[in-house]
């Protein structure tokens, strides 16, 4: 008897309920580049942020823009927050997948003690059609008290009727900043593992970024590793287990970085990328370009069958 | 394929499920000035600053003043909390909509962590035959995850009843004061996406008023733009997208920056105005005539249909 | 068209419901002096100041005393908590009609966050056979929010079981404290109005009073004014609007002052008083005496129909 | 027509709902020294202070130990927590009645806000085939409010059960330090009252202790008050008016303590008793000849008829 | 008649109910080593403490590791939360019985006032198979009351469904740090008292440490005594009475550590050790090897029947 090697995981959709499983596999296999990847247009900047990222593409400020982009492309799914599902999504409905973002917050004022309020239930996604939910969970938060005990209700719902749940394991909070911040191999990976243990089915995480100053106020053994970005993100999706992996994108960086990080998740096991201000802060045929880049790959890369 | 403009929005009442549709449409086109108009008299100051706001015009103590003046003078709706329309409301039912405001506070505790309770519920506006909610939401307060908890219940249930939501969405607390404050285009432009993506029918905002010295602490882009007013209207309305904008008109000014402001909404694709001192602290004569060429000037340039 | 005089208020029974018309009536008309007037005996003290109001007439501390002083005197009701109603109105049923006080606080912690916590129900008002529920409001404390979640659950079971809804307003707090006090009329005027958009049937003020030192602290226009305190006492009845106002005592004054305020509050439109400790920290024969005195008071300055 | 003594209380059984008066008369008169008296045991310690009560008597640590008291030493009740009277009080039922106390707290944190949470509810006692309920109340505790709205949840399911409601009523917190402590006349007067007009059916009062200096910081009049602890007790007993009293032992005392305070709390109108340590840190034989004393001096002192 | 000795327990299974009964004789007596041991293996570290304690044995990140240690090396049970019972269980579902652990929180923010939030339901143990609930409690924490709040909820919903609780019992927070801190006999004496009266079924405790500076700071007599460890654990499984004690393992420590102390444990009337990175930090040959070890010590050393 010999020890499994961590990376083998069996398959996620063999182990889901039936509800779970159909809308899944709908993200997985009918939508978007298929044969198993994801590839999800997020639209929630405009709370988390504000209207500010709609600057440099003036023409993504309106949300049909965001829409039509997913439906026409081929996304596996877009996510959005209930006002653009009830107002704009109607008119995509059946041509691409919704994954409702049940809760958002702005960012005005200091993230110390993060909270992110729900603000529409599983419930919504049903009525909606949707094929999945997300929530923003924010591992390490000295609220995570009532994190959890949002989540709780959410995931309960999730398993009542059969939705997929998404998970943004996001670290956060002024303990964190503490020990490095939110971006350290030892922040993403413990929100990594977090996540799957609160029962997410998909985890969207953030890159994690190697810098030795901050690394040192990470906890043992982190403080004292040696490694590079990319077994970084191996690691960060191995402590996901059977949880499918999305790499999240962040400000707007260089074409050969998103498409380099793309392959780095892939290779790990990941299932891939959920980009949005790298996508629509582009007019829209340059837009469609890097989608195109990406679409190819992801299918290039596979690496593990959920 | 090209980019759709961002003002070119498509119309709300056909996005709207059909109790919604049935009780706005009567607000836009069978009260007030009609052609898809919304001309809202609200009446909440009493609460929100005490009755000293009733000594300009002492008359306008009684609450019976305004319900005689959103009936006789030809409103689209009145806006009350629910003591005003338990009393008062009955004389005037079938005369005027009805918008139940659902939340309310004093202004006597500092607003540094504002939040505005909730006094009534969706179903006691289907009691008294209101034609929409209002709801206060300060964007952007330290209790956000409180203040989007409350709205999450109101706007369930608006969705439960098919009743039209409108979001006072009005930027606060401390933190937004350490970012220029409560009335930059930043902020107010931060509400209009907030209040739209939380699922509001309509949104009602103030006026953002264009200040160097306050702009320089917004985040970029806002801290370097250079734009006008009626620049900063225009893309504020756009910030909400499909949901309809009305102006509010805070503490009394003069008659021509009542009717400029009056008209620079509508040419942003604002769909009205939301006018109380203004108004109300007149004598009877002189606020027919003010309300009269407010009137004229919604209709004069409408520049979209809701 | 002329302005209605602000005091020409409409008659409050003529726009309630069934349950809440049939049971103020019976506090208006069928008990105490009647002609539409409320004499009320508070018995609130023990808990919220403990029993060291007792000790000026120690026969007061057995609630007996109050009991039958408010069925042998006739009153129009007696207010109390859960403990004395459950206990002592039993002997009195049918004799004189109950006002079960829902909400409490010792006067132990500071006040600077007022909030009284419900502890009983409307529901246990009508098991008990109240005509009327009671609640404090601590209008401009910090916690108003708490305190207007927990008078919404109030208000409404008021309107679901037709139970008449008499609001203690009382302006406190640390802010307001800084804003002259809780006795002015700037505090005063602002209490009654809010208690009244909040669903007040029946608003509980204390006595406006003029100082010029605190008045200066009061927002505009109340810092420059220049009223009697008849005056005041006049303007805070006209805030309550149709909602109808019974003048609070507080500690023991003399007989005179006691009478003249009865006048004031009669004279502006006023419904009654609530006193306690000015008529049972009398001996027997001694609180008979003034009680008929007041009774006398009402009736001959009676201003007002309910 | 003369006032009333007010210690002449009219009979709180003939006021009770059948099942409250069923269950109590048991304790009264059924089980325990009857004639209308209470011996309470309660076992709580551990819990409140935790295991360093049992060291003087270290067979006391095993609860076998006091239920076994209760049962063979003929209490009126024995009062613990949900564990206790699950896991042992099965082998009792039938023997002694339970009074099952349904808050608690540990001693670790200070009691500046002192609150003790529910860990049990009353349909818990119902089916436990409890006699009734105990719930400490920290009178005056900066946390009022969440306590009473714990209690309020409790006396509402006690009147909906017929399950007598005994309030462990404990002055507490920071304020109340201010005001001269937990143990001055002033502070247990309050909490008698306060107990008494929140609903309970029995008190539990601590022995007020007379201290000039701690006394002079209570409010008027009893900073300037000159009387015994005896008469002390006998005010305490009357602010609880109806609600019966029993007196609370604290830590082990001399013997003639003990008694001496008995006959104080019985000469007052109070029921009876409840000491744990001075009973149960005994040897057993000890432990029943200290009973045996108590038992006599409750019957010898009866001067009020429940 | 004679004191009873403390430690002659009776048996714990004769007080359950039947649901509980059934379900905790499958741990005690059908799987695992049997004869009425626990032999219990937790797998919560990954939230509790992040992934670092994977880094030792990088197999044990899968936790694929664990279940089939748990099943194949026979334990009484394997405790996990929500995420890895739904993804991983399944496959193990019969093979070993299921304590699914109800709360959880990360180590990232201080644990002054620790909260462990509730992330599943004791339904969703029924609905998964579980034969028990984790729950762990932080005693002395200064949130102490939300913690009781929610363990509450948890132990009703254990007497409703007849499932076994086992309470992790720990001291914790910023006043049991100035009293000693967490290790110390008296907290852990202070928490299995605590446990068991709160409803516990099982206890958990960690090994109380001897430190004479620290004992110092705790109260009397705890500061005044001088025991052997060996003592204090007897004493802490005392303090338990009729609930069952496992002793927790913490951080790695040698085999002759663990050894020694699963004997000590047991000669005091525990029930068995729970295990976690003593065990899973090995690699696997290893890890069968001393859990054989163990299994032997717990045989061998059963003091008493459950």
């Amino acid at each position: 008897m010999t020890t499994i090697p961590a990376t083998d995981q069996k398959s996620l959709l063999s182990t889901l309920a039936p509800g779970k499983r159909t809308r899944l596999r709908r993200l997985l296999f009918e939508f978007g580049p298929g044969e198993g990847t994801l590839m999800l247009l997020p639209i929630d900047q405009g709370i988390e942020h504000g209207p500010r990222d709609f600057f440099p593409n003036p023409a993504s400020k309106d949300p049909t823009y965001q829409f039509r982009l997913a439906a026409e492309a081929g996304y596996s799914a877009l996510a959005c927050q209930i006002g653009l599902a009830e107002r704009y999504y109607p008119d995509y409905a059946g041509q691409v997948p919704l994954i409702l973002k049940l809760n958002g917050k702005t960012d005005i004022p200091s993230s110390d003690e993060a909270l992110s309020a729900l603000n529409a239930s599983v419930e919504d996604a049903v009525r909606l059609g949707a094929d999945a939910v997300g929530y923003t969970l924010y591992v390490g938060s000295p609220r995570q008290d009532q994190d959890l005990a949002q989540l709780r209700e959410v995931r309960s719902d999730c398993d009542r009727y059969g939705m997929p749940l998404v998970i943004w394991a996001y670290p956060r909070g002024a303990a964190l900043d503490a020990k490095g911040g939110q971006s350290t191999f030892y922040a993403i990976d413990y929100a990594a593992r977090m996540a799957m243990e609160m029962g997410a089915d998909v985890v969207k995480l953030n890159l994690p970024k190697i810098d030795p100053e901050r690394d040192k106020l990470t906890p043992a053994p982190y403080s004292e590793l040696e490694v590079s970005q990319e077994e970084a993100i191996r690691q960060c999706v191995e402590s996901a287990g059977r949880a499918l992996v999305v790499l999240s994108g962040g400000s707007k960086i260089s074409d050969e970085k998103v498409l380099e990080q793309t392959r780095f998740v892939m290779a790990a096991g990941g299932s891939g990328v959920i980009y949005g201000r790298n996508v629509w802060q582009r007019e829209w045929s340059e837009a469609l370009e890097i989608i195109e880049q990406i679409k190819e790959s992801l299918l290039q890369n596979v690496s593990r069958i959920p």
